[in-house]
């Protein structure tokens, strides 16, 4: 834990005091958005201080060109940057013609600010004396609209406390921005039109290189004591940036007030060559609402997240918090509407993993938005996949690998691979298992075998062809290998038979057959079109199950566990209490050799994979198995607390799995990994769920019934969790004594509990 | 062979005809350098067809920064770049003001090009007609000055054909060059001052960030059919360039001719303060003598060094041009001279592999420096990476050792590392052997014990210390293993226990303990001051020990040979033979990861351990492992022929030892690669060497004794080498029938032929 300025509170974020070097962390933990868009929480007004600016618009990036000491065959030319989108939220604000700058006030007072999660609004208030002694009062409210995605307001209200003052307000527009991951601030934006027509202001631009056309506007409503106010502003222009300046003397202790509205249109979703007029509706539109209505949508909105995704916990404010900030972040990055987007690793709270979209998405995030969300959510995910797929037989190919073979990227914005190490590009291939195991899962939760029949089938034999084609025959051994991957534990590069690496192709392979087996016999005309497309004959799958059932698994007689490679046990195998601290963070504190050839793990490997499969196993080959990695893991990935806590409740060790729900939840409210600046860790957010739902909660899916295995950490007074189970609603809630059931649905749900069949029926609430 | 059109001669280089695609490629090969300096073979006057412009200063560099996907620990900040220096070849031609420009002729005739290897010029001549019909003969000679090595001439003379004409030469130095390799048009030095006196032109220029300051300077002579004349030229000058311009009206079928002087003063050797002045010195000095005089020098100068390093060849007139050019090539990249300088793989042909140093210098070079040399020479290399020993230490304590271990860097200008991969620059750390190996070479062959005593020791102290830390124990194995490294086989990356490595680990412990043992036995003021600087307890050489004696090697029973490393056996093992040539060159055709799972070898690995160590392996294991590991090996370094060259003659395999000369020595002149546009392969030119002079001639150092072991390929009627041992050069001539050795020296030598004693008097022969 590196720091503990953020106030406990059950549904806000609170910061209470200015203090400049807390600002680019504040700008990460107040960050703000609607699926569609995000920003940091810069500043409205000049700031002058240490600053990371960033608006983002989801689906827009930019290629770098890949720059590599020696060049290897098979890289992409280009990976993805995220892109600081113009800016729309500044309003500079000058009392008696003194600029306002938290950084250079005489004195700031009061300064609050509150990240409301219940309602999905962003507030900061303070006092501040300027340069020329006026003291003035700011309040400052804004959100990004769920209800229409395209647009946010801002309500911005100064206060002259000591004296009358000339008061100017100075919305704007500015498309000349800059990246913080620039090499030579390169600017990557042009701008193609400035406009200005009846109070609304306009600027079009594209992205270079990927031709990204965009419409960034605002309009602006004027306020003194609440009561709305005609004011002429002067117009100011260069050829990247719209300012309109308003003016109003305003008496001691009245307020004046501005509601700006802004936010971007897309040709994505719109036509090239209408963006300004579509932009137009959205302004009417809006303006027409005014913010308090907005807001009031806004609540609602929020309201219904909360009402399929909420978890309480009683007794423990810092817990609490830090669950509801986790799921509250995973709404404000991905509704689920758009089957193009998808959720990136920094959502939209900074530039770093330039890609969209990584497998965190499947082995992480997907089991959070198909207990929370309508169904086709977790489908719209699934299908960003298949739509990807002919990218990833193409990416495949690009490797070497043939007839129809495919390797779905690392990093990701378009279905192209977007990263360039070849150690993680080339070598982290266990990320196609994760793709095949979340239609395992989906299917597993949601009964909807349609998807398979439908798209699915073809994505699992791509993946089935690419584990066929990655192994080889070993003499010495056999059996089939995999050699030269990277597992999840990144902390291993290039290794030989990575377990992990190793079960999921094979599981990947034998899931395969399975599913063209039971569409042959029971979805004809989906099997004849699958397989007139993808020409999968009889003496291949033959050849798959060879491999299958051939794979080499490394194991120690001695330590009686999987061996997580090949050459494990060659390493000074020092566990991680023994290591001086001093060494820690290892990334930080040891070269990419010694990291390597150590024994420690950054994240679950072998125990990810006991996690996806863990009816292969049993509790005694967990308990062996957990009790060897996890004596080596360093959890310096933000994926890796949750895992190991939800096998340390399955290992009814709740202190154990306390502790890594503590980090998991708070990582980023307590900057765990000194680097909260750089933005939130949105994708392990849908892990702390997981810790919750499937780690304390016990929640499985036992041969189509939902099942609970429900435990407590003793710091808890009860806590209670919602999932949308096939279209019904069940509250779980527990407490130190027992577990209540109850159902929001219309028919009645059969349910395991310690296995154990109950009955749930609507509006009864069942106590076990 | 991908060229044939380098005309096959003994003495020179030779292209006949003009073919503007073969512009870059004939640039490469007809290099001219001095040791300071070097230069592309460019045309002196524009040229506006593809062109890869090239003249580097030694040890003049600039620091790129480094860019890479994620950011490992232990990267240096920056890595060398070869620099462009500013253009002092320049003379612009024009004729009835059009402009002399071989891309844009209407025709042209009779071009030849010859580089004089025996003399050390580069000549160039043709006929063109212009676009204005004028007709005019072009000859070129220019060499850079071995005697004087901061100056070159050229000598270039016009002959109107059809006419008389007025012709006009505009000399220039240019220093608004840029790089082939750079990412954005950067610029890379910073002009200081340009000055113009006495017929005499200066550009001052230092390079950014590393601060070399340079001089460039030219003077120009002007001559009517051979007799001197008088012009004034009219200046022209920009920030960054200053050309002269000198008028005359030439009749037809006379000749006008320019005699340039011009090259660089560097702060590396005179007072920064004072480089104009000490331009002005070298070229006064060098227009006294004038062209004919310095070439005359220049004669004289190239014929002392194969006075000492000709290698003869009989019957076979392409052989002989192969091996004259890398004479010729390693004379004119490295001269011995400077303890700061080294030899970079490209030498002064081209900018890829930014840094001068890699261990091509020890594995590869010495031999041939310690043979044609004075034995300085060879003691220089050596003192090279002697006076780096801090900074190897420095690199080590960056990647977490202690204790004064010494990493020696993967490449380096400074001693700092600037390479940035992490596969080769932390783990490809077999180089430390190869420097201790040079100095046990050196010894061997000069029986110069006191560079070990004064300097050597310390070296082999750090490196044995290195290699201590870096193995460690292996409960399973019982043994000491080194993990996670990169053999002299690039085409394996982070592998386990790579035999080479292992081994030359192993000796290097053993090697340092022998001479630390040697010289506290003989050497008291030595032992006790090295002692005192280092701090080596006997604790820690006892710990040495136990890692020498236990180490592991991996070993196959079933095929009789030491492993790669412990995986290799897992691969699929396809001969070269057997795999499709469409898969060949693999880097070309191959991603990195299918490179690294395949068994193909990029160059000797086990091979060349065998190689260095030759006497602790019978015939037998040669045999065996040759068998093994060469049908594996895709030869797609420039380093492997010769080895395998050296290895196959040993063998008595005389045929493929041939065949693998012939690749080595025309590697360039041929182009095997495709790549020679990008510059020559210098340092494997030395493997070259050694595989007439150790392969065919089987030169080695039994006990103190030169010893030879006679081959001839049956393609040549004889051969013959020279190599100077212990201060007399013998000279060894080897024909079908026969072997006869000379001395020229005061005393008569013992030498070994085929294992007999043999007496070579001065001023006889003996033959054999």
């Amino acid at each position: 834990m590196n720091q503990d300025y953020i106030q406990p509170s059950s549904w806000s974020i609170i910061e209470v005091g200015f203090n400049a070097s807390r600002v680019k962390a504040s700008e990460s933990l107040f960050s703000i958005g609607n699926g569609a868009m995000g920003q940091r929480a810069n500043f409205e007004e000049q700031y002058s201080g240490s600053t990371f600016q960033g608006s983002y618009i989801a689906g827009v990036y930019y290629p770098d060109k890949t720059r590599v000491g020696w060049w290897k065959n098979g890289y992409p030319e280009y990976f993805a940057k995220v892109l600081n989108a113009p800016n729309w939220i500044g309003i500079n604000v000058s009392i008696n013609d003194d600029e306002l700058d938290l950084f250079t006030c005489k004195k700031v007072e009061n300064f609050r600010r509150e990240l409301n999660m219940k309602e999905g609004w962003l507030k900061r208030s303070f006092t501040a004396v300027l340069q020329n002694n006026i003291e003035i009062n700011i309040e400052t409210k804004r959100f990004l609209s769920l209800d229409d995605d395209e647009i946010g307001v801002i309500q911005y209200s100064v206060t002259p406390l000591n004296g009358n003052a000339e008061i100017s307000f100075t919305p704007y527009l500015d498309s000349g921005i800059t990246n913080e991951d620039t090499n030579w601030e390169d600017k990557f934006w042009d701008t193609l039109s400035v406009n200005y027509q009846n109070n609304q202001a306009f600027i079009e631009a594209r992205t270079m290189k990927t031709d990204f056309h965009t419409c960034t506007f605002m309009q602006s409503q004027f306020f003194e004591n609440g009561k709305e106010i005609n004011l002429d502003g002067s117009i100011s222009q260069t050829p990247t940036k719209i300012s309109l300046t308003y003016s109003k003397s305003i008496q001691q202790n009245e307020t004046f007030t501005i509601h700006k509205f802004g936010g971007y249109i897309v040709d994505r979703n719109h036509d090239r060559k209408k963006l300004i007029s579509a932009a137009k509706n959205v302004l009417d539109k809006a303006v027409r609402f005014g913010f308090n209505t907005m807001l009031k949508q806004q609540q609602k909105a929020w309201s219904n997240i909360w009402e399929k995704a909420d978890i309480t916990i009683d007794g423990d404010v810092k817990a609490q918090q830090g669950i509801r900030f986790n799921i509250f972040q995973l709404n404000q990055t991905y509704s689920g509407k758009d089957a193009q987007l998808n959720i990136g690793p920094k959502g939209f709270t900074g530039e770093k993993y330039g890609g969209s979209t990584y497998w965190d998405t499947e082995a992480y995030c997907i089991p959070f938005y198909m207990a929370t969300k309508d169904q086709q959510v977790a489908r719209n995910l699934l299908e960003y996949r298949y739509n990807h797929l002919d990218k990833a037989i193409e990416n495949a190919s690009k490797l070497g690998f043939s007839n129809g073979a495919a390797l779905y990227p690392m990093v990701t914005m378009s279905g192209e691979e977007c990263h360039n190490e070849w150690e993680i590009t080339f070598e982290e291939i266990h990320r196609n298992g994760a793709i095949a195991f979340a239609i395992y899962n989906y299917h597993r939760y949601t009964d909807d075998y349609n998807y398979i029949t439908e798209k699915g089938l073809e994505v699992l034999i791509g993946i089935a062809r690419f584990w066929h084609q990655r192994a080889n025959y070993s003499k010495v051994k056999d059996k089939y290998v995999i050699l030269g991957v990277t597992g999840p534990n990144e902390y291993e590069n290039n290794v030989n038979n990575n377990w992990y690496t190793n079960y999921i192709a094979k599981w990947c392979i034998a899931y395969a057959i399975e599913n063209i087996e039971r569409i042959k016999k029971g979805f004809d005309s989906d099997y004849t079109r699958v397989m007139n497309k993808v020409q999968l004959s009889n003496t291949e799958i033959e050849q798959w199950k060879a491999i299958a059932e051939n794979m080499y698994f490394p194991y120690s007689e001695e330590q009686q566990v999987y061996l997580q490679q090949d050459g494990f046990l060659d390493k000074e195998l020092i566990t991680v209490v023994d290591l001086d601290k001093s060494n820690r963070p290892i990334n930080q504190k040891w070269s990419w050799d010694r990291i390597l050839r150590s024994p420690y793990i950054k994240q679950a490997d072998i125990l990810q994979g006991f996690y996806f499969f863990e009816d292969h196993f049993t509790n005694e080959e967990l308990e062996r198995h957990f009790d060897f990695y996890e004596s080596f893991t360093v959890h310096e990935s933000s994926l890796s607390p949750c895992v190991h806590s939800i096998q340390a409740a399955k290992l009814g060790r709740m202190e154990q799995a306390y502790q890594f729900y503590l980090r998991t939840s708070r990582l980023d409210l307590d900057d765990y990994n000194c680097e909260v600046e750089e933005g939130l860790h949105i994708t392990s957010m849908a892990g702390t769920w997981m810790s919750i739902v499937e780690g304390f909660g016990g929640m499985r899916i036992k041969e189509n019934t939902l099942s609970f295995n429900p435990k407590i950490p003793q710091q808890w007074e009860g806590y209670s969790f919602k999932v949308n189970f096939r279209n019904q609603i069940i509250k779980v809630n527990i407490t130190q004594t027992d577990t209540s059931f109850e159902i929001d649905g219309d028919s009645e749900l059969n349910i395991l509990v310690n296995g154990k069949q109950v009955t749930v029926s609507p509006d009864s609430l069942v106590t076990v």
